[in-house]
């Protein structure tokens, strides 16, 4: 096996040897998604850093890895400083750093690792296509590519029926003049055909393109299609056919003379270029399936609100263990993260973690993205405040939650308290809001952070994400964050509420539940229709943390409500010990 | 004189001799700007709406005028609608209109109107520029272009010398490989110069062009440059060249092969298309000026302070004037205004109201921007609630303040009551919130309307806009609106804070300060720099329609604070029984 620092030296040959003086190496694969396949590990297997969001940069004489404020630690502990300066993807971007140091030379990248969207930043770069990927060239051992069997997402699940789907895709092509629309996106594949998978591990679809074209046929392609089972086959139908991941190019050229829709932000930019370049007109549009993916109908709504009811037990009985067991002083982050993965095995239709648990103690708890492993793992020490961010994939959900926990015995500091409160006092602000539609992510993103801004404090990373139907966890397009686009929030639409405070080298407190957003009842004089949200997310907040002194009225009979709600929809699903615990730890403030 | 008809037929003859099919009226004239003098009043000539915003499209078979939701009620009447369909600027948008009545059609229009910005909605649309516009060849009474003196805008009110100014913008364009930028935003170029004037009747400057060149020296363009008197040239100095504004086409000719920065949503794209037949490089970016004037200097803060304090006396004086008179139900909506002009008149260094004043009583209120006319005019009954909009222009700043009253005798209905202090508990809201660097206007707009949205209620306009210094009273690019650009706010920017509610039918309630935007003291443990907001504003609010019982104890505080500090503040300039009134109004809740 080669070592990182012989990777690069290989690299750096196979470049020379293409005429490049530079190369790209993004995080994503072709689907352009959060998470990648082993296969699609490039950034990983080249630099050592296994973070969710990167991008290294390798020219002759330096090379660079890119980071947000994230994985500021991360980076350093994972990749070799001698060979990687370590950037800030936003502060010191990598545009800035090709000006100063990559002036007048040829930059390489795979055409199908990145967006047009995304290279637009590096306009004035003279960038050079290179296929195949030179990194796959001197990667030996590479992986194959995943290839999990594909399964149908029944109606009972679904809610809609593919054929449904397809053909409300093919009218949208239709009215606005388009003949087909190109889906990289294997979320948006999998929804829109009513599949499920496993080629990855936290998000439960296979990895797939889609040609949907406007009589509401579909040519789908992946990796290994002979793993696709004839009862698959049956439920897809005979408008939908299935082929190798190899005939995409091919297809795409097919399409000359055709007006192809392609998403310039869900897309590599290699598949317009064949598309372009075999005379199709390609045609700039959002994916359409991205919209009606993000606003749940009342099947997929049910599901969750039934995933969630289920999830909260599992993480009821861990809440209870840890309250018992905590202050002895005997846990580590990965044992109570296993414990957590043990109580979810438990429940009816687990199939996965929805991510990677984030299972961090004390000084731990402040690094926003921390991933404990066998290295970084540590004692849980008395006295100490505890963060454990994690969620499960069942048939019928999604769920995601974090708990912030004082491990005891005895009382948590006034300070600490303090903070918790104003974490919650803005989680509650978020989550009780009324707003009219039309209203989007990144004007709500405020609302949650207000107690914190107070008193001078806040947090590096958005309030809230999307989240999928037993898809994946992270799901667009609408985010309480400033960074979001303006997105108007829809009925149905699954998002995440997740304020927190983190003081470097001491604790992190994050609060997240998951909101269902829905119609809100009509008040006197209201003149146009409001929006509110259901709390899916069912487990009581930290009693030991919380300073009822320091809540509204309103605030502490909002609190005294949800966890009287907890307690009656939980409490009965557990066992003796567990429900009295929690009758203690939801009774009135 | 032709009538409204007439001139309709006139410009269909017109447009049919110049071969094109119809033809596109902005309201705005080759400044872009909000405000127009007479001669660029093409809109109003035309189609007879005196509205700030709207456009008109004129087919040989049909015509439309698009206006926004502020001017429904007033677009009916003052256009025939025989003439002149209205459609809503955006829910019925001039693409789609011009998509059903114009396909295949060529549509004129002048470029020296419109931004390339503006263009780019009706991309696909068969667009011609007419040069010169075929309006002005009908409209044979057309006002000569306003030519009032060009007064020097000394260093005790700008803060900042011109030839200061003019060196930053000039480092600007050194920095980015750029020798001129062009300056059609009037309010740019009396900000570079420190010029001030009278072109417009609420914005005191004059209408004048600036080519800005990367050595700092400057050729500005205006009608009649003999109006510039010697001490205004003195002031300037023999960097700046005044040459007439015709001469302005041949000074952007000589640009060849030069890079010119112009911003595309406020500079004609007429200018644009001059630059690049000459063969100059059309460099697209921002107005320089832009955000260095929105950010006033410590000389131009302390004048808004000073302004505002005088402004204060007015308006205290207006106050307890309408606290005594109105009861007796003889006061009319437009002898409201005029007296507060009265008021405004003996302030020292008043030059004119910065808006035409809002006056509108019980109904009228309701009406967002509703102006008084002799048609309009109504009484002020009692029992009637009274909303007055109104600010002026100082040369040490510009002021523009909001307040609803109870007419009286008597008490105001609970249910009024109850509306105004949401709204007062929304402009509270945004006015004591503290935030982090970085946050935008679009993301505050929310705070302000959350008591309101609680209540299923919700106001159609913008939270607040940017305020000039002694300049436009509505200036960019800051806003506290969700359809603004998420522009990062900084220390020195003066913007509004005006939450409303209106009852259709029945009454209006908008409250507004001018905020001016503060670094935050630090707190423990804050790890970034906090922005707060200084209130300029001081005027009691309504004791009359607040009900204190709807008050949190932290909003009660601020609320005798704030009128405690306006009491302490005004009270002293006041006459004895004026003041007496203030002191009552002020006494603590």
């Amino acid at each position: 096996m080669l070592t990182r620092a012989e990777r690069l030296t290989a690299l750096r040959q196979a470049l020379a040897a293409s005429g490049v003086d530079g190369f790209l190496i993004p995080r994503s694969d072709e689907h352009l998604g959060e998470y990648v396949p082993p296969c699609g590990e490039r950034l990983a297997w080249l630099t050592g850093f296994t973070g969710s969001a990167g991008l290294a940069i390798a020219l002759q004489d330096r090379a660079a890895i890119f980071t947000d404020g994230r994985y500021t630690t991360q980076v350093v502990a994972e990749t070799d400083g001698a060979l990687w300066e370590r950037r800030h993807l936003t502060e010191q971007p990598p545009e800035a750093w090709l000006r100063e140091h990559a002036a007048g030379l040829k930059l390489g990248y795979d055409p199908l690792l990145h967006s047009e969207a995304f290279l637009k930043r590096f306009r004035g770069v003279d960038l050079v296509p290179l296929s195949p990927n030179p990194v796959d060239g001197i990667w030996a051992d590479r992986p194959a590519p995943p290839a999990a069997a594909v399964l149908p997402h029944g109606l009972d699940l679904a809610g809609e029926s593919a054929e449904a789907k397809r053909e409300a895709v093919a009218a949208a092509l239709r009215q606005s003049g388009e003949q087909a629309v190109l889906l990289a996106d294997a979320h948006s594949v999998a929804w829109l055909l009513n599949l499920r998978g496993g080629d990855l591990a936290h998000t439960p679809m296979p990895l797939a393109f889609a040609l949907v074209r406007d009589d509401a046929s579909v040519r789908m392609f992946l990796h290994a299609p002979e793993r696709v089972p004839e009862a698959t086959r049956a439920h897809l139908g005979n408008r939908v056919a299935i082929e190798p991941r190899g005939h995409l190019p091919r297809a795409l050229a097919e399409m000359a003379g055709k007006a192809v829709r392609v998403d310039p932000d869900a897309t590599p930019i290699g598949f317009a270029a064949i598309l372009r370049e075999a005379g199709a007109h390609v045609m700039t549009g959002e994916d359409p399936t991205r919209l009606p993916r993000a606003a749940k109908n009342t099947t997929e709504q049910q599901g969750a609100r039934n995933a969630h009811r289920r999830d909260a037990v599992a993480v009821a009985n861990f809440l209870a263990w840890f309250a018992a067991e905590a202050p002895k002083a005997a846990l580590t982050e990965l044992s109570a993260a296993a414990h957590l993965l043990d109580c979810r095995r438990l429940v009816p239709g687990f199939v996965a973690e929805s991510f990677p648990a984030i299972s961090g103690a004390g000084e731990n708890g402040a690094i926003v993205h921390y991933r404990v492993t066998e290295a970084t793992n540590r004692p849980i020490h008395a006295h100490e405040c505890y963060l454990i961010d994690s969620g499960g994939q069942y048939p019928d959900g999604t769920t995601d939650i974090t708990r912030t926990l004082w491990s005891g015995p005895g009382p948590a500091p006034e300070g600490l308290r303090a903070r918790y409160t104003a974490v919650l006092r803005g989680h509650i602000a978020l989550g009780t809001l009324r707003f009219p539609a039309g209203v989007a992510g990144p004007h709500l993103d405020a609302i949650a952070r207000r107690p914190l801004w107070d008193a001078g404090l806040d947090y590096d990373h958005g309030t809230g994400h999307g989240v999928g139907s037993f898809l994946s966890v992270h799901e667009g397009p609408v985010a309480f964050s400033r960074a979001a686009k303006p997105v108007p929030i829809q009925p149905g639409m699954i998002l995440s509420n997740e304020p927190g405070y983190y003081l470097p080298g001491h604790y992190g407190i994050r609060i997240e539940n998951l909101l269902l957003v829905r119609q809100a009842p009509a008040q006197p004089d209201q003149a146009k229709p409001f929006l509110e949200f259901e709390t899916l997310t069912l487990a009581p907040y930290s009693r030991a943390l919380l300073d009822p002194a320091l809540l509204t009225p309103a605030e502490r009979d909002w609190v005294n409500a949800y966890q009287a709600r907890v307690l009656a929809e939980i409490g009965p699903l557990l066992d003796a010990p567990v429900r009295d615990w929690m009758a203690a730890e939801c009774a009135p403030l």
